[in-house]
Formats: C-alpha cells, sequence, structure tokens
C-alpha cells in the first residue's frame, strides 16, 4: 500500500483507496471519488445518502438558471437511492467510528471507474457487511449500475428501500420542478422539467435481487422527496444476498422521449445483468487507456496520481458530442456552471489532440458552434468578430455573471471583469486551432471550422486592440491576464504574445486557403464579410503590436505595465493580512492586487505554450523571480512551473510540482467557497496539465515550425528528454499526423517504437539529432 | 436680524454672526470665522484655544512631509494666545452655556476681515467680559493683530499669560521639530524648522497693555508646550482695560531671516497700533471689494451668503505670488494639503479674471512654474508633455497619494486613481489659459508663458489618447471625470470635449504665433523641441476625437461608455445600503459605483463651459435626467446646477440652489472625514463658484468665437440675463480687455456703466442686441 496523500492510498497504481472515512470531507470526497462518462458523472456517495450528502448526478446538456441565480447543468434525482431498515431503524448515513463493529472502506478504481465501499455497520445487534460497486456505463452513457452484497452474522429481517431521491443538491436554487412520479412492473420512473429552460429530465430506476426470486409484497412509496420500492427480504447468517440497481437518465436535448428511453435502457439493460456489463466496460476503458495512458517506472504513487487525474480529465470531457464544453470542474458539482474557460482549450484538450484527434476536433467544433455566442459579446462589448465567453456553456453565450464573487467582509458582490476584460481565452482559441492543424494535418477541420473560428478571433482582436500614435504600437487596454489577481492592467504579456500568434496564425491560414483553396476562402470570405482591408489590418496589428522585452539588465519581463512598481511581498505575507480566510484575494481591494503577488502562472504560462519566445536563460531568471511571488491559488498554476521547471533541468523540483498539482483534488484541502462564491468540485484543468507535465514539461515536447530543419523538413516535433531521479522510465505515446509513436524514456536511453499499423516514417528531433522511423520499427536513442 | 442657516444670521449682509455658540462644531465654526490674506490663515478661535480646539494658523508655502504620510502645509505655532488667570484659576475654554453669566458670541465682519468675539464669564465670583478683535493684515501679510477689552464687575487682580502655543493641530504627523525660544525685551518668538522640507518658521508675540502703563514684574515660562510672558494686573471695577497682541510669522522660504524679520514686522506695527492699522486694512479690502463685489437688491440674506463666500476665496488666494496654487480648502486647515485641484482654474479663478486679472495671471503662472512637475508626471506614466498634478502643491508634483481614502469597513486602504486616471485637470487649464487670453487680450502672456502650457498639453493629451483603429477615432480610456464615483471610466464626455477645447486652442494659439511672432514660436518650438509632426497630430486629433451626440431618440448625453447600463438608481436609495456613514461611495466598491448615482456635476459642468456645444432642448433634457442621480457629494456640484438651471431661465430652482452652494459651510453639517481621511475646511471651490453663478448663470455671461457678428466683429461677451423673483437687482462688475464695466439687472432693465477710467469703448451683446459703450457711458436696456 502507497500513501498518496495522508486521505488517499493506492496498491498498485490503478485505484485509489480512501485511508479514513471523514465525514466533513464529503465534499472532495464526493468528487474524488466521482464515476462518470462525459455524459454525466455521479459523485461518490454512499447508496443512502441525500442531498445534504452533496448527493449528484450532474448531467450534462440541461443548462438552466434558477431563481435568477447563474446557469448551470442540473443535477437529477438519484435513481441510485438504496437502503436498509431493520424492525422500523434504518441504516444510519455514517459509520460509527468509535465502535469496532463499523467501518467503512471506499476506493475507485481508476481503470474501470468503478466505485466500490465495504460498510460494516450494526442494525439492531446484527452486524451487517454491505459492499456496494458501481460504475457508469462507457458504452451506454445515460446508465449507471450498481450492484450490493449484503451478509449478516444472524438471521434477520430486513426491508429494503430502492429507486429515486427527487431533492437534488443544488448551489443556485431549485432547477426541476413539475415532478411526475411513474410505476411500471416496478420499474420506476420521476419526470421533471427545468423551470427556465424547460428540458425534459427522465430518471428511472430498478432494483432486482439476485438470487432469482422476484420481489413480492413490493409497496411503492412517494413521500419524503423520494419514490421507492419497499420490501422486505430475511437474510440468512453468512449467506451473502446480492442486489442490482439500473439508473437511466435522459432528457429531451438529447432524447425524442426521455422517459421512454430511460426504460427501454434499463430494460436492456438488465437482461444482460451488471455482471457482463461490467466486462465490457472494462473493455471500453482499457482501449481508450491504451490510447492515452503514461507509464511511470519505479513510482507506484506518481503513476496513480497521474492515472487520477487522467481518469478525471476524460470523464469531465463529453466526448459524445460536438456541441458541449468541457466544465472547469467537470461533471463533479455544479460549480462554474459546467462550463468551459480558456482551461478547456489549454489543459484539457492536449492529451486528445496527441492520442484522441477526433475528441480535441469535437471540442474545437464546440467552438465553432458556439461562434454566435462569441459574436454577439463582441458586439454587445462594442467590438467585432469572436469574444469567446469566459464562461462558455452550450450557446456560448457568457455565462460568468457581472458579479461574480463577493466581498465576504462587507457582504457587497464585487463586479469582477472576467466576462469583459479577460480576453485572452478568444486567442487561447485560435492558439489551439493552429496546434490542432500542425499535429494533425487536418486541413479539412481548418477549411470548414477552423479558418472562420481564426478570423473572427483576429478579428475581434484587431478592434479590441488600442493604436498608441504617439508609440506607434498596438496596445491591449484593460485586461486580466491569467493572474486574475491583477484586473484593470494595460499590456499583459501573456495576452499580447498570445494575440500575435492568433492574427500570425490566422494570416498564415489565410495563405494557405487563398494559395490552395481559394474557393472555399472565397466562399467563408462572402459568409463573414471578410474585406482585403482586415486582412492588411491584421498584418499591420501583428507587426506593430507591443512586445515587450526582457529588462536589459535583469532579464525580467514585467508582467504587464506597472507590475513592477506594485509592493514586493509574498503570498506568505499576504495570508497574514486576510481578516477572512474566505476573503478574495484579487480585485477590487483584496490583499493582493495592489501587490507583485499573483495567483497564478502567468508569464510562465506564456513560457509554457511558446517556448521559442525568450531564452533559456531568460526563462530561468523569470521563473526565478515570478516562483516566490505566486500563491497558486489557481488549481491552473502548478502545472505551469512543473513544465518550465522540468524543461529548466531541475526535475526534483518538477516531479514535486508534479505531485502538488496531481493531488490538488485528493489533499482534499481546497476551499470549497471562496468569495462567498462555491467553487468546489474536480479541478479538470489541473487533471488536463497532468499529461502536459509529462510530455511538454519532462520529455521536452514542442512543435517547430518555420525552423530550418536542413533535409529534414517534414520535422515538427522535437524532444529533450529531462527524467526525475525518482523514477525508472517513464512511457507515454503521440499520435502525430496519425501515425503512432510509443516513447520511453530511461535514464540513459530514449526508446521510440512506431506502430506497424502506421503508413507513413514519423521524422523527429531528439535533442540535437534527428530520427526517422518507419512503422513498426523501434530506435533506441542514449540520451 | 436675518437668518442665513440654523448657526449664522447677518445684520447687514456685511457680515456673519455665530447665532449659538456649539461646542461640537469646533472644526466648521473655526473655518467659517477664519481670518486669512492669502499668506496664511488663522482660525476663527477664542484666544486660550489650543491645538484640543483645532487652533491653527496655516502658512503658504511651507510644504512638508510628516511621518511619510502626506505633503501638506504646516500649522504655525499660536502667536496669539492669550488667558486670564484669577487667583489660580484659569479661563476655562468654553463657556457655561447653562449659567446666565456665561456666553460666547461671535461674528466676522467679511468687509475688513474682522473676527470679533464676545465672552462673558465669571471667575472667582467676578463677571468679566472679554472682547476679542483680530484680523490678518492685507498690508503686511505676515502680520495678524488682535485687540482685547475686559471689564468686570468688581475690582480683582488677574493673572495675563500671553504667548506662543507651540503645539500645532496637525493632522498627518508633526511637522515641526528643534524648537527654540528667544525673548528680546518682552518679544517672545520661538524658530523651529519643518521635519523633512526643512524650512526655517519663525513666529513673534508682542502682548501690549493699552493704558500705556508698562508691564512690570513680568515672568516667561516656557513650559507645556507654551513659551508665554505672564504677568499680573488689577482691574477696577468698570474700568475697561485694553491690551494689543500682534503675532508675525515667516518662514525661509519667503525670507532670509525669518526670525530677525518677524521681530522687526511687529517692532514697526505695534508703533503704529491696532486702530490705526485697522483704518488701513478697512481701505485695503474696501478697494478689492470694490472690484469684485457684488450686490444684491432686495434680499439681505443673499448678499451676506455671497459676501461670505466671495470674501473666503479671496483669503484662500495667495495672490501675492506667482508660485503658489489655492488650497482646495484655501489656508482654513491642512485638509487636501493646501494644494490646487482643477477647482483652482474652473471654480476660483474666473472672478479674478473679471476683475484682478493679475491674480488670474499669477494663477496661471502658478501653472507655467510648475510645468517641470507636470512634465515628470507625464513622462513617469509613460506620457508626454504636461500632465498637471491632480493635487498641485509648490513644485507641482504630484501630492495626491496612491492610496487616499479608505475603506472604513475592513480599515483598507483604498488605491484611488484620482493621480492618474483624472487627467481633465490639463485640459481645463489650457482651456483657462484660452479664456484668459480672451478676457484680457494679453498675448505677451500667450507668448511669454500661456503658448508652452497649452502646447505641452496638447502633446500629453495625444500621448494620453489611443485611436481605436476600427471606429477611426481617438478615444480617451481609463478615467475620472468630475464625477469622481466612475472612476475607471472610457471616454467621459466632459474630458472629451475638454480635451478638444485644448487641442483646438492649441491650434489657434500656434496659428497666431506662426502668423504673428514667428520668432518666439521658433525659439519656444526649440525649447520644447516640438516637430511639426506633431502640430499634425494635434489637428488629427482634434478632428477624429471621439464626439459623443445625444441619443436621437431620448436626447440623452451619456456620460461615459455603458453608463446606461448601470443600476438606475438615486442617492436616497442609495443612502440605504451604506453599513457606516463614513463610507466612501466610489471605487472601487462603493455603493454608488455601479450604479448612475454620481457624486457631482459631470455632464451639466461641461455645459457650464462651453455652453455652445448643444441646444438648449438637449441641456434641459439631460439637466432633468442628471439632477436626480446626484448626489452632490462634492461641494463642486450645487453651483453647476444652479449655473444650467438659471440659464434655463428656472430661476427659482437656481437661486435655491446658489443658496445651498453657498451655505455649504455655514450649514455646518460637512463631514469632515470620508472614507477615513480628514476633509474638512472651507470648500473654497464652492466660494468661488458663486460669483459665477451670479454671471455665468442669471445674468447668462458667456464668450463668443468664431460667431458670425456681421458688422460688431469685436465683440467677445454675451449676455442673456434672467433675474430670480426674490431679488429686485444684481449689480456685478466685468473688466473686459482691461475696460470695467458695471452691470445691473433689474427686472425689467439692464443697466450697464462703462468706467471713465476706459480708453476703449465696449462691445457686448445683450440678448439679441448689439450694444457699444463709450467710457464713462450708462446704457439701459429694457429686458
Amino acid at each position: 500500500m502507497y500513501e498518496l496523500t495522508n486521505r488517499y492510498s493506492t496498491k498498485t497504481g490503478q485505484e485509489i483507496i480512501e485511508i479514513d472515512f471523514a465525514e466533513d470531507l464529503i465534499i472532495p470526497s464526493g468528487s474524488n471519488l466521482l464515476i462518470g462518462n462525459g455524459y454525466l458523472g455521479y459523485r461518490g456517495i454512499e447508496p443512502n445518502w441525500e442531498a445534504t450528502e452533496y448527493s449528484g448526478c450532474i448531467v450534462s446538456d440541461t443548462y438552466d438558471k434558477a431563481d435568477g441565480k447563474w446557469r448551470e447543468l442540473v443535477n437529477a434525482p438519484n435513481g441510485l437511492y438504496f437502503n436498509i431498515t431493520v424492525d422500523g431503524q434504518p441504516l444510519a448515513k455514517f459509520p460509527d467510528l468509535a465502535s469496532e463493529n463499523e467501518s467503512l472502506r471506499r476506493s475507485l478504481d481508476l481503470r474501470s471507474g468503478l466505485y466500490n465501499s465495504i460498510r460494516k455497520f450494526n442494525l439492531n445487534d446484527t452486524n451487517f457487511i454491505l459492499e456496494t460497486n458501481r460504475f457508469a456505463s462507457l458504452e451506454q452513457l445515460e446508465l449507471i449500475l450498481a450492484n450490493y452484497k449484503i451478509i449478516t452474522d444472524t438471521d434477520v429481517r430486513i426491508k429494503i428501500q430502492a429507486g429515486i431521491d427527487k431533492k437534488c443538491w443544488d448551489i443556485n436554487g431549485k432547477h426541476l420542478e413539475n415532478f411526475k412520479e411513474l410505476n411500471k412492473d416496478n420499474l420506476l420512473s420521476v419526470i421533471a422539467n427545468t423551470v427556465e429552460s424547460n428540458i425534459e429530465i427522465a430518471v428511472s430506476s430498478l432494483i432486482k435481487i439476485m438470487d432469482n426470486s422476484s420481489i413480492n409484497e413490493s409497496e411503492i412509496v412517494n413521500k419524503n422527496n423520494k419514490y421507492l420500492l419497499e420490501f422486505e427480504i430475511s437474510l440468512e447468517a453468512n449467506q451473502p444476498v446480492e442486489f442490482e440497481q439500473y439508473m437511466a437518465v435522459t432528457h429531451s436535448n438529447q432524447r425524442n422521449n426521455p422517459l421512454k428511453d430511460s426504460q427501454k435502457i434499463i430494460n436492456e439493460s438488465e437482461k444482460v445483468g451488471f455482471k457482463l456489463l461490467f466486462e465490457n466496460q472494462l473493455e471500453n476503458w482499457n482501449k481508450i487507456w491504451n490510447k492515452w495512458g503514461v507509464k511511470i517506472g519505479g513510482s507506484i504513487k506518481d503513476q496513480a496520481l497521474i492515472n487520477f487525474n487522467l481518469y478525471h480529465n476524460r470523464i469531465a470531457t463529453p466526448a459524445y458530442s460536438e456541441r458541449l464544453p468541457i466544465g472547469a470542474r467537470g461533471l463533479s458539482c455544479q460549480a462554474y456552471q459546467g462550463a468551459a474557460f480558456w482551461d478547456q482549450e489549454i489543459f484539457n484538450l492536449p492529451v486528445y489532440l496527441y492520442s484522441e484527434p477526433d475528441i480535441a476536433k469535437n471540442i474545437l467544433k464546440y467552438r465553432y458552434h458556439t461562434l454566435p455566442g462569441a459574436r454577439k459579446k463582441a458586439e454587445d462589448l462594442g467590438y467585432k468578430g469572436a469574444f469567446y465567453a469566459w464562461i462558455s456553456g452550450k450557446t456560448g453565450k457568457e455565462l460568468c455573471p457581472d458579479f461574480f464573487f463577493e466581498d465576504v467582509l462587507t457582504g457587497r458582490k464585487i463586479r469582477n471583469h472576467f466576462n469583459d476584460w479577460q480576453i485572452h481565452v478568444s486567442p487561447d482559441i485560435a492558439y489551439t486551432v493552429w496546434h490542432y492543424y500542425q499535429a494533425t494535418g487536418d486541413i479539412d477541420f481548418i477549411i470548414d471550422y477552423g479558418s472562420e473560428i481564426i478570423f473572427e478571433i483576429a478579428r475581434f482582436l484587431y478592434s479590441r486592440a488600442h493604436f498608441n500614435k504617439n508609440k506607434k504600437e498596438f496596445e491591449l487596454i484593460r485586461l486580466l491576464g491569467p493572474d486574475e489577481y491583477h484586473e484593470n492592467v494595460d499590456n499583459n504579456v501573456f495576452t499580447l504574445y498570445q494575440s500575435k500568434y492568433a492574427l500570425d496564425k490566422a494570416l498564415k491560414i489565410y495563405k494557405i486557403m487563398e494559395r490552395d483553396y481559394p474557393d472555399r476562402l472565397a466562399v467563408l470570405r462572402e459568409k463573414i464579410e471578410l474585406k482585403d482591408e482586415e486582412i492588411a489590418n491584421w498584418k499591420e496589428m501583428a507587426a506593430l503590436i507591443r512586445k515587450p522585452e526582457p529588462d536589459p539588465d535583469t532579464d525580467l519581463i514585467e508582467q504587464h505595465d506597472g507590475y513592477f512598481d506594485l509592493e514586493d511581498t509574498t503570498p506568505e505575507v499576504l495570508e497574514e493580512r486576510l481578516q477572512d480566510p474566505g476573503e478574495y484575494w484579487g480585485w477590487p481591494n483584496g490583499v493582493a492586487h495592489h501587490t507583485q503577488v499573483i495567483k497564478q502562472a502567468d508569464l510562465i504560462q506564456l513560457f509554457w505554450l511558446q517556448p521559442e519566445l525568450f531564452s533559456n536563460k531568460i526563462k530561468e531568471k523569470n521563473l526565478d523571480y515570478y516562483l516566490p511571488r505566486t500563491e497558486h491559488g489557481s488549481s491552473l498554476s502548478p502545472s505551469a512551473y512543473a513544465i518550465e521547471e522540468a524543461r529548466q533541468g531541475r526535475t526534483k523540483k518538477a516531479r514535486e510540482r508534479l505531485i502538488h498539482s496531481a493531488s490538488i483534488d485528493l489533499e482534499n484541502t481546497n476551499k470549497a467557497v471562496s468569495g462567498g462564491t462555491f467553487i468546489g468540485g474536480i479541478h479538470t484543468a489541473a487533471c488536463g496539465a497532468t499529461w502536459q507535465v509529462l510530455t511538454f514539461g519532462f520529455a521536452g515536447l514542442r512543435f517547430i515550425e518555420d525552423e530550418k530543419n536542413g533535409i529534414y523538413p517534414d520535422i515538427k516535433a522535437a524532444f529533450k528528454p529531462e527524467i526525475p531521479a525518482a523514477w525508472d522510465y517513464y512511457q507515454f505515446n503521440l499520435k502525430l499526423s496519425n501515425q503512432d509513436l510509443t516513447i520511453i524514456v530511461k535514464t540513459d536511453t530514449i526508446i521510440m517504437t512506431a506502430s506497424e499499423d502506421n503508413n507513413e516514417e514519423i521524422n523527429i528531433k531528439v535533442g540535437e539529432e534527428f530520427v526517422i522511423i518507419a512503422p513498426g520499427i523501434t530506435r533506441k536513442i542514449r540520451r
């Protein structure tokens, strides 16, 4: 057994095991032990838990706004409610940890998405063991299955209550109304509709006893917000009895007849049964782990942490749709509205880009489909083109409210400007469109979708910029960069260089289309009314946008205009200045706002994305400057520093920081509430970043463009691997232009194997060496 | 007796009389009863009051920064300390208002600057009357004289303690150190130096008994922060005894030997004596009242209010120097650092411009001398030219600290951006330079000083603007307009049009100099390295700067981008939202910041300054819109609304608002502290505005430029007088191109008299009529 954090351990690196159950940590443990499949997320709860225990089945594509509050995803009624009563005494929700007869052991198998719990308890002088297994089907996304095994030490008659708990844990108002209950041969269903968006949600639930006896003398009970089947059953001492429970949740955005379909899903599934369906589940998960799974030799602990993060990144991703975002908290709870931030492209997507590019394509298509929302936002704010929402739901309309946090000291709402000043999301999407094209060579996507996205972003940037006639430069005024503690800044370096990148690539794509697809370009130009003058404008702006340089004396790059004039202090000092631990540190008068303390990597985040911009020496100097001034108040931050540290060869520090980043959720110490706003749940961006720390960080993966490659013009990717001393090796896969490559980095060698199924050679640069790998061939290189 | 407010009355309109003495209002009454002369201000205190009673002799040109706090003027030791003791029992500071033997009646004669108090008290069973008269000499600015008359109802021996109280009332740290005391034949002196600026301050003090007996057996006592002459004297019942006390305060910024000079001033003055010097004082004051005094027929009360304001405007003005600012609180206390804001040009100066233009010239020369400070500020912030300090002391370097107010709810300092975003002070100065030239025709000033000021301002504006290439407009981004509750706004209409005005006039002056003074222009161009390209830039910016227009449907002009999107509410509603009465309402999270409630006139202030910009109908619509949304949280606000109401012919409302504006200090209800910062004292801008409500408001005075005047090309000024029903007439003087005109507006006629001393005809437009008035001629026109 290897301890991962003081709350979780692992045996094989493929599972996480809760060390001690703690009642006061059920918000984070419910998230950590989440099962899901990108369509829904079902929190890691025990069968008889309720809204008060943060039960939750968050369903994608169900945006609704309750009570005039935030638009967010719906938490569906819990169709896997299951409880035991003996002589009128129901099973308590929590074990009595003081009693030697009681315990609760829980774990999550990452390789199959299986929640397992073993609860020992004493009820009416009988000792029980209740084992729960539960998974969310990868095959049938609307389905969740549970298996319960009960064993007692005496003969006892128990009552089972199983069915649907209609009371949902909601963080911003009640989303469901007009509940209707239906019973069809003990298959229970509930339908309801969302209060504002009027989506019909259906949840069906079936309980089965697995001794082939059917349930006799059952009763349908509809009270206390629960719609349950109740029946009694006699248990013999030491004779286990098994139950299966099926839950299907469907809704009218995906189904014409949600109710019927939910019933049908269960009817079909229960014929196959839990056991076979779980075998199928294992196979399905195995396939995708083989695509983007990584291996760490020599550290079971690191392996488990990385697996945990990759698992959560995957179940957060609505891969089934090209019209849905990846939520910043995935489907682990309603926080952040089940909506995408820039995290989606920069943190969640890259692992897919090099392993399951169709998912990456889906994500970018989502940005295509939400162009109307982005155009509307730009127009509403007086700009042109596509200003993507800071918080983007299904339509791409801005979900981020004007007043996000509150000043907990005064109770006054704060007008945070994430929604109108944090513009870098648009160039970040453009950046990713280009990277998708680089990694896949998928010119069709560029022609059909990417070009429109990137042109509209260039258009937006031009309209958002201001020309400083005195300095003869385009400036970007009044921004939030990635570091959110400094709102209202000018010329944030990250935003400037990402914007320049977006403009450059828009021009590049324009050139490609002009040369190779003039007809398609003409159609698009007409569609979006693109004028010659605009292309000239983008060129001018790409050339004249401010390009901040390091100070020649100190090598330091100023994060934004005036940053170095701010009070120079550290997060530790600011901590002392807090009057309330729940205070928001940033705008407008939080403890960090007037200081150099930053919430998260900002300039260092730019180094991550555009490693070629500055020399290693410059990057090292700036890393050393910004690191002690960074609070890491965002889960996005540690990975950025880990990547730069890994690239700088500081492998020990980088591994420590990778562990920090990968343990953010398992540590269970994150604040669930900041500035009065619930922000708990799985930090999916940090999950996605894990893969990048390994590849972009340790392996030094980068993309070559416009570089003189001598006789190897096809080389697009380069490595310069480093490996921490704690590891024997690490292994990951890369799909480049549809060719698969497996890379193993050891202390002294790099072993690269091209898949037998490849149809082209892979050209790659390793260190200073150019390498060509034919299909099925393994190349070994000394480090 | 006419009641002005519930705290003050007047008999003749030439004085203010405190109705009831109130101990808890000694901060405002000390300011209201202030005497002064532009060099110093001596607060309206009783002879035995001390720092705890807000004693104060604020001295101009003594800027100092104590304890790393704000740079401000020094409050000199009080050389007019005077106290009476009987049998070891000293006179209490305050009368026992419950006793019929005790009272304190105080008044201020506005026509001579004489503080008078009659204090009745009982000490050791003797009833006393102590009458104090005190004035600050207009002839000898460093001198203040007091006369005391004591009368008792029994024979009594009293001890007099008279001399220098070294303990000053300081609001931001102790400014004086290294005190030295000297006695020269009972002429007491104290010297000390300022802690940071190292200015030597000397205060000398002399007490005399006026029965020609010299003081025998006196004693010099130096304790308890006081340096006093103590002596005894026997009083006979009902036989008044008089004392005279002289105080001189000098300092090393004005004198080579402050100590010697202060002694000399007293030695020379005491030979002349209080009586003769007061006759001279009356004469001196009379001369200047004749220049800018106004008369109100039919309302003693309104007359007194206006006189009170004109008096305070004058004693706030350091007319003796061309290198000193008018403080926002004058010399009534240390608040606002004895420094100038935009108030100086827009509120304080105009009365001088049309009556004592040399003072107006001095004020503008002050802006010339502080160009280095304004250039430095621009440079420090990355701009060019002259960005005048928001709070401007002697050097013109920015005195406004980054953190001005504090959040009283959390105790945290607020980073108000008065110092870097409130740019309109620069174009406001340019505006006034041009008006000075229009009113005086003083081209020499323009060549020697004004041109450099205005070119540097144009230069600044060009560097501060951003060009929006999409809209093909220059924008002004991130501003505070006059309405300080909305920091961080774009395209504040006031600032845009004032900036355009400044650019237009810079170009006009450039043209005049190019045509008539090419050599002087060449010298200036070389001096400030002015390039042809810059002139072209100003032209471009003047043409392309954003010029917001009224909405065609509503006629409303949006104060700044996005203003109409803010919550639409009223000051009364916001009042209810306060958690603490001392809260600052504005930036960053005050109750008004996210609403349409404004602190003060903003767009309406623009109407005041540029009445020709919009039609009367537009102005009326906007007046009606903005008025109920205005808190008048600044003393600058009511006058602006009064002017527009007067111009709109709403004379009843306008007079009420004039009274409101003119009573701001007399009402005694102003907060002395806001957002944790002391802001008490005389609101000198409102004082100066009084004259303008009368002239620019009721009389409709405006300047004609570029208008087709047919056969009257010389006409520059126009009237369109209105008169409130409460007045029989009002009278004021105007100096135009050095020609004096007296104007009397009656209900049915306007009587204009040109001075006999004039040497040119005066051309003027009254209503639609063109009038020519030769020297010594009176013209009467029907309204």
